[in-house]
């Protein structure tokens, strides 16, 4: 089975379509979104969640904001439609993505000389992203294809598929690539705690396609590196300063324990999530709901009273990682953030 | 609140009372045992579990199979006692001091000369069991008390607490005992997927004392070892073979994070625990249900059809382990197996 877009922008309805991602696995539930406020709490939820496709998310969300504007002259509908941007932007302050595509839409209609004119700029340009963006998950997936050999097994972690994105993926889709040029590739998927997008999304949508994947708890990761399973581990970003890859909790501790174990470490990301302005020490790690981590299904597994850390990525310094495969080809670091061909807006 | 002992003898009703440990946190129910079989299901199901806790059962269940063995002529009554024995001892197979904790209590019953003789040397020596437990976990406690600084971070995986032994506990034994000392300890306990014996049991231990304790997925430790939280890391153990500790799966990657944060990672166990007659090589792992890992809960996260790992435990080569803390003082490798006073019955 092919996986529907993971989001998209429905021009009849002119409305924002996306899968329900908390509600996998199972059969995909697209919910349509008309609002700003309700796309601002699906994000919240995760039920849009992965780097890239937050990046999409928060262009149709500003394209939503202009469409749904009902000020009339220009500069008030463009400050009511800023507002809304920098509201969506600030609700995942680690993932750059998001905030990259909003400032995208918002700068294209900078443009406009009329309502109507930056209404039209801002459906272009996050149409624009959302195509970028599988254009983009396919050239990682070929420049990232080329380091897999013949047969191997994948290491990955939380879900950098199609989910992530807008379709295809970035990790996920160096592993689809590289299936598709006929190579063996097995993939072993950390569930990935709280919230276990590598079991409920990743091991779904490589299932649905018919890719060899296998579940682990996240303490298993050392254990099979150890034993000679793994051949390499590859992760997405959701947010790369020249210092470090930010990523899902956990990623960190792969880093680790692939360079004890001499394992190439690879992180497939698009140009987007590259953060030129800022180090390590700028970025802030988002720290989520207690209830995440107290709770397993509906079930509570923590103890009333006793404190929980929940913080929803963690930095893997660059020494850490062998290559960062992005859409203009694999980068070794250290990383030359300035030498880059970035297409970044102004924040 | 103090906690009830994890497994104990009732002398009038002659059954096992134990903690079922798969109800927990919450108030713990305690389950009166009157036969062999409903052991074993306890042990399988991992009602009652840890390392020096299956020991004491495994030398109660012997005891149990004697006292309520109808067999006449002492060769046949011996003979059934050891065939249950032998079927206890093979429930978990990496763990060794279940099958020592038979072994024990076997080996004292063949000094009998009478069917009576022999119920009464193994309830005598099943009691020596579970006593000498509760002796041995406030020595490792003394002892690794000594090496907690006046204030620390401790990490620790799983359960090797009170819950994990009679009382007291190996890991958290040295905490307990730190603490009762005058020290500041604050644990960080990994919640300890696939069954959350760090979430559901450690942090209610802990928290039940007044013992300060924050509970983390597993895919956090080393994220605060970089971040400078963590002092130490002290896990119990399952076997230790002169070249390797067995334990819950996901101790083996914390040690290899400890050494790549420079942090002493120590392991707190009883001298039962050690395996002098095996190497790593010999040892099996034990594997476990699938659904473990599939479901969170009562919710199916993997979906089906999509493989699942799920060792039960891993083996941290020695030279990962900064020392290791018994009742007979502490133990920096290499470890000289055949010049320990170890109290092994044969096999």
């Amino acid at each position: 089975m092919s996986i529907p877009d993971t989001i998209a922008w429905d021009p009849e309805k002119e409305c924002i379509r996306y899968i329900d991602q908390t509600r996998l696995p199972g059969h995909p539930i697209i919910v349509e979104c008309r609002t700003v406020q309700r796309l601002a709490i699906a994000i919240r939820r995760l039920q849009v969640r992965g780097a890239p496709a937050l990046g999409v998310a928060g262009a149709f969300g500003v394209a939503l904001a202009a469409v749904t504007c009902k000020k009339k002259g220009l500069a008030a509908f463009l400050a009511d439609v800023r507002r809304h941007g920098t509201l969506l932007a600030a609700i995942r302050p680690t993932a750059i993505n998001l905030s990259w595509g909003v400032n995208r839409v918002l700068t294209a209609m900078e443009r406009a000389e009329s309502v109507r004119d930056a209404k039209q700029f801002a459906l272009v340009e996050a149409q624009a992203v959302a195509r970028e963006d599988e254009v983009c998950c396919r050239a990682i997936g070929g420049y990232g294809a080329a380091l897999l050999p013949g047969t191997c097994t994948v290491l990955t972690h939380c879900n950098a598929g199609a989910l992530a994105c807008k379709a295809w993926g970035t990790a996920l889709g160096v592993i689809r690539s590289a299936v598709r040029q006929g190579k063996d590739v097995r993939v072993i998927a950390c569930e990935t705690r709280p919230l276990l997008q590598g079991a409920r999304l990743t091991a779904w949508e490589l299932e649905e396609e018919g890719i060899d994947v296998t579940v682990i708890t996240d303490s298993m990761g050392a254990h099979l590196m150890r034993g000679g399973t793994i051949d390499m581990v590859i992760v997405g970003a959701d947010r790369i300063t020249h210092d470090a890859v930010f990523n899902k909790i956990g990623t960190y501790m792969l880093a680790v324990c692939a360079r004890h174990h001499g394992i190439p470490f690879y992180v497939a990301a698009p140009l987007s999530t590259f953060d030129p302005d800022h180090s390590e020490t700028d970025v802030v790690i988002e720290e989520r709901d207690r209830n995440e981590v107290a709770t397993c299904g509906k079930r509570t597994t923590v103890p009333k009273g006793v404190k929980v850390c929940n913080p929803a990525f963690d930095a893997t310094p660059m020494n850490l990682v062998t290559a960062i495969i992005t859409d203009q080809g694999v980068l070794r670091p250290p990383i030359d953030m300035k030498g880059l061909r970035l297409n970044h807006p102004p924040g």
